[in-house]
């Protein structure tokens, strides 16, 4: 079992924290879906004191598991997380299916996917989703890349996807679609060089996630737990969609999805059940 | 294995049982699905006798498991009892994701939702949706929240949730449902104070449940395997109203719904069963 | 692991067999999905040898966990096999979830559904789904009564369940929705007294299965397998029909259904897998 | 856990090669979706040695259990692989079940579906299906045949079948569909002689599967992990296209999808990932 690290800070966007250090904080701020405020008697830790290098790669390899077990990715996709000590370095596995992934497997990438350490085994031709994205959204802690079927279906049927219910809040007023034969004609689809990285960020623009036609999805967060749940409720909201078959969907207006989403920051009480979860099947 | 408390009594609207106590009384009474009125051969207990408030309370924790099992919940989604020797009280788990409840993760709470025994763990904040409708429906003894997502889409296309089957019957006519903007304008979409539980327990009115738009539903019951019941078949009744996919479905008549809900009362073998199943699972 | 008796004969509608002898028989004789006719060097058994009341029972106790793995039936529905001594007596659990029935649990019951050995437990009230088709269907051996949504979702939309691929050619040119209303007015909908069954029978006529609206289904056969793998193929081909989301379907013409399904009597691997698959979770 | 053949070469549509030998060569030369090209530092194999008929088994046999626990085929359904030093012979599984196939059940057949050793095992009655389009696609080194639910629906609708996202880029512009009553008239369905082979093989022409109305359907391919990988992406594709409800689709352009498929030969991080999957469940 992990041990969590409880040296652990603040939450919001200016640092970030990994699933169970921001858990605490959560209970502490009440800093859950729930906006509680209530007290919490618990271990006081220090706000914003950094997490170590090695609970934050903790995290990302199980952030692999989690995305890997809530069927978000699959043989494909990845997730990454910012160094917080150098916003120009990113960690990310090298090339391995999620399922898979340790700690030893992850290498850490310059903002050019150059490895900083010299590390020579494969990578992700699609690094340059997260590079890109991190190059322009300071803000950005974290990104997902999916293939869930629900996601890529809606990237496909020209209909806007929003939020069905307030676990989606973070969809708003929708998220854009990025297709790639608009900048550059016919290709394989994938993002595998700096400058479709480039274009799908600025498709992203500010926003939290992004469709891609014919091929899937990004969410990014402030964290690996936020952007991880964004992309399990990314992929939920988008069932829901398709559920409705067809039918008009009173969906969230954009004020109830702005304070949904004030309120499900992070998804503490989701990281930590969907973590039980991976870890009871070891 | 849990022991099953054996003093336990009648069924029906003036007092409450636990499911396993409710098994046996089913089989002593026919009280079944199908409303045998054949005897059965077991040990005689005394009609009514109160249970113990131990064996409430693993019912209640065997509640959210079973419900976190049947998918009724996941991270999110609550269960209650009231409590049985004080009814202006209720037992409900304090802030936890519903697979993690034990026995002393329970808090006993009054109908302003202040904790009985000055426990200051974190609660829910929608802990209102209980003592609301509690304060206001005497008949109720137990109260599911579900965020299930054929229950959420049915709360926002705008057509009626009727009972396809016999299982459906406690639907009946249609459930109401509960669209927040309509008192508050606009929100997060929680019910995270009393006047919000006040006016969800106003559209809940008498019946057995309702659909909340954007958010998911509720059920009520007699008891915690009524409520709990109800939420499943709340759950498989939406997902073939939607598996329908729009066609006109001929739905029971009221007076069938009524009729079968009559012999539905409690639903003491599914309860055996799903708890077999995540028994069967520790 | 069960025993398998050898001592296995022919089948077509005069005998019967336990999914197991029948697996054996099929092979001999190619009667499998396959037509194949290829001899198979196996011990040879003497044709028509009945198979033992322990064996079949055993064999209606595996029937009952394939169901409930399968998705037949959960805490309720029922399955049945005539005696074979007795066509007059038929075998059937008591009243218990599917899953949990064992050997012991099993009645024998004549087709007034008064126990034959004065066994005074509890029964399914339904069981006069079975009676009532034993009595006028001297062709039928086994029965299952199945609750699976999809099943339940084609007794109540008005259009025909017709066979979308070989696996369900016994639907032929479709199967009867039997709907209590019509001969009952209103109810709570169960067959659950000697009129209704006959009512059922009725409808049912000569046909391999029938739906019931607002109910579920029944499907019935030369023996426990043939009956289980109607049900289960049953319920496969309304889901088919349901994907299908109301596009017309090019399902088979009556001649290829009824080719098909000559092809497909008994589903002796389709047995055999299920069989496996619940054991493994023992 | 099986041990992996490193005496492995390129691949392509000369040779052939294991899921994991192709893996492995996959890793040297980057031939994975992504294309990748960058070195990897493993230990170097000689391109093109063929690998050993021990590991081509084992690895068919893996292939059957991949397949039903990846849906594509259940108690019915089977994989072959051509004998890559006799083209006028194939491995395929005896009768039997694909979740109990194991290396003795493997027998060799020659174009005419005759045993090669004079095996007498019962054979699959659909041999046809694999004997056939080995004698007319030279190109074809392995064929899966399948039932599932969703390709099969997609066979009777009358919508192309189309790619969806890059994964189905094999799609291309679509599948055919074999209607076996446009030569044979009314059948059982199935492809139990050579002449009926012969029309599935000419209905295939040059493509990478085919629809077979009312049945189910086939994928090719250069290898084992060839064919597998397509029969799990024509499923999961023909999924997304009824998920869409009757939607327009915005399918993927003839050119994306032929670049998307190059870059996507043979699916070696998806073989691994099954394989793992069907290997821990043992």
């Amino acid at each position: 079992m992990e041990k969590n690290n409880l040296r652990v800070p603040g939450f919001g966007r200016r640092g970030f924290l990994s699933g169970s250090s921001l858990l605490l904080t959560g209970a502490l701020l009440g800093a859950s879906e729930e906006m509680e405020g209530e007290p919490e008697p618990v271990a006081a830790t220090p706000q914003d004191a950094p997490q170590t290098k090695e609970t934050l790669l903790a995290d990302l390899v199980t952030a692999n598991h989690i995305l890997q077990d809530q069927g978000v990715v699959d043989g494909y996709g990845h997730v990454s997380v910012r160094n917080p000590t150098n916003p120009n370095h990113f960690y990310i596995s090298r090339w391995l299916a999620p399922d898979l992934v340790t700690p030893s497997d992850i290498v850490e990438l310059d903002l050019d996917c150059v490895p900083v350490n010299g590390d020579t085994r494969k990578l992700y031709s699609e690094r340059w989703i997260h590079s890109e994205i991190y190059r322009v959204r300071p803000d950005v802690k974290s990104i997902v890349h999916t293939h869930a079927p629900t996601v890529v279906v809606m990237g496909t049927i020209g209909e806007p996807l929003l939020p069905v219910y307030h676990m989606g809040g973070f969809i708003g007023t929708g998220l854009p679609t990025f297709d790639i034969r608009k900048s550059f004609g016919m290709t394989n689809m994938l993002i595998n060089d700096a400058p479709k990285g480039k274009a799908l960020a600025q498709t992203l623009a500010d926003r939290p996630g992004a469709l891609m036609r014919g091929h899937g999805g990004i969410t990014v967060g402030n964290s690996i737990m936020h952007s991880v749940g964004r992309s399990v409720y990314l992929k939920i909201n988008a069932e829901m969609h398709l559920q409705a078959g067809g039918r008009k969907i009173e969906t969230l207006a954009p004020e109830e999805a702005r304070l949904a989403e004030a309120g499900n920051q992070e998804f503490p009480k989701d990281w930590d059940l969907w973590k039980r979860q991976v870890m009871a099947k070891k």
